[in-house]
């Protein structure tokens, strides 16, 4: 297994990524507040790079590479926001990025990458060809690998905006992050329990997509079979790296139904008027579900993302 | 004709609504400004409480009241942004207000000036009926009637967001805003010409209600006949207060197309991450149309409100 990074690569990765990076306003909303009895605290990765934290994480591996190394680029597979993220982060370090993207990945998709200058390589939907396709490329490019979540520089810049939002609040007693691969959670853990020991970390996961949830009770990785969620970001399975942290440093996984995922999602959008992905509300979703009881506490939510397709919303429009 | 507020009348607001109102943040976009050659500056009134410009307005009006007046209450009508400002103005101070309403009004509307306190008394949705209930409302309370934009401190509160752009950033070129009844253009043209007599303020109206540009025109203030647009915060017509700060102070009034509202509209939802109402969207528009030649320049915007009935958006929804 790969290393887990410390609270001083996460501390470095802020320090690699702050040119390129925004700084996340974290909001609050009285209302919430008010109906839920607790204070919380909303580090807005919507407003990220790319519309996301993924954008950190990549930005701290492409710009940790050596420049050797760096000009024969970087690779991925991936169809969401790690591939735009990276795509991103490789055009502003000026250099290549092959996306390996399945060929019947939808055109809002394909049209983000492109967008930022990312060389999409298609391939069959399968495990297999993705696998094989990314292999490929990298032995015709020398590009390297950038793994979505499984890595220690992808990790250790996730861990970057907890690091910001301990910053800019006083001390908290609860964060909250979405867990898919588990990058975001781990990169957050790592650095919750560096600076603030007292801070319960928790995950939150999908009903539908329980894997980490069910790999925690088991002691070992169970991959994500047939995951049904609308929140897409939140499919993958947990790797070894982010298992690892997530079974030493996060105090509990809870899961959240498909409903309360949109009306949390929903509930944001009209009171905080801040577009949030249904994945960025799976936290929230814990928190209206009362599946953790948290009145009177001080709670973080890292607000993962705001990547929507505004044609294809879960609830009905006039037109 | 009331007396135009001064610039100090909008540094007395901004002090009176500061233990209330939030200093909104104020954001870019950097796509936007690539695609613009120009340099973008949002000041955020969405964010605002109740989600809109208004309530610094509303929150100045009850506030500078003596206790005497406030004890009797205030009262307005409105089923808009404004109704639901005063009512939560209105209950900061610990007084009643009484919102005159017609019955036909959306439910959503009805729902947001209750929830924050607001006494509703329903008229028929005619002139003479909303005005002579108000004025029996008035009559049986003794509460103070603050009207929706054509008042002095109603002006100065609205004038308190351009102050605040103004101190957020360097000097700008340009500020743009809605124009409606011109309650928050009239406070931005007269702090903006008193802080910085450089900086030009166009006021930009959907070309389906553009009454305002016509009064212009005109030099006389002709109403909105049966006004058509998606930016329903800016059907009313213009009062003789505004119009006259406008008359002074606005270089020029610039009209929009709906088509353009809703694409910008839902730009700074995909791009920014940021939920704005079609009144709000109106000013960046003007910019996406390329109604003014703002290449090169510092543009101040303020994004009016961000309330949206999500069941009812201006484009398809999958579900």
């Amino acid at each position: 297994m790969l290393p887990m990074p410390t609270l001083e690569d996460i501390r470095q990765a802020a320090a690699r990524i702050a040119p390129y990076a925004h700084r996340t306003p974290v909001l609050t909303c009285s209302s919430l507040n008010h109906m839920l009895g607790t204070e919380v605290f909303f580090k807005c990765e919507n407003f990220q790079k790319v519309g996301a934290f993924k954008f950190r994480g990549a930005c701290n591996a492409v710009f940790a590479l050596s420049d050797p190394q760096a000009q024969r680029g970087v690779a991925t597979h991936s169809s969401g926001n790690h591939a735009a993220a990276l795509a991103l982060a490789a055009r502003l370090r000026g250099i290549s990025a092959w996306i390996v993207m399945p060929k019947t990945a939808p055109a809002v998709k394909k049209a983000a990458v492109a967008g930022y200058g990312g060389r999409i390589v298609f391939c069959e939907p399968t495990l297999a060809d993705r696998e094989s396709t990314l292999a490929r490329v990298q032995q015709e490019t020398g590009a390297t690998f950038v793994p979505p979540y499984n890595d220690p520089y992808v990790i250790a810049g996730q861990g970057t905006a907890a690091l910001e939002l301990y910053h800019d609040t006083t001390t908290l007693d609860v964060i909250l992050a979405p867990v898919g691969g588990g990058g975001l959670i781990s990169g957050t853990a790592l650095a919750v329990t560096a600076l603030s020991p007292t801070t319960r970390v928790i995950a939150v996961e999908p009903a539908g997509a329980d894997d980490a949830y069910r790999s925690l009770q088991a002691g070992y990785i169970l991959p994500a079979v047939q995951p049904r969620t609308i929140a897409d970001g939140l499919l993958t399975s947990l790797g070894d790296l982010t298992f690892a942290v997530i079974q030493k440093h996060v105090a509990q996984i809870v899961t959240v139904s498909e409903d309360a995922i949109i009306t949390a999602m929903r509930h944001i959008w009209e009171r905080m008027k801040v577009l949030i992905e249904p994945s960025a509300a799976v936290p929230v979703a814990a928190l209206l579900e009362n599946k953790i009881s948290l009145t009177g506490q001080r709670v973080g939510i890292i607000l993962s993302g705001g990547n929507v397709d505004l044609d294809r919303l879960p609830w009905p429009a006039a037109v």
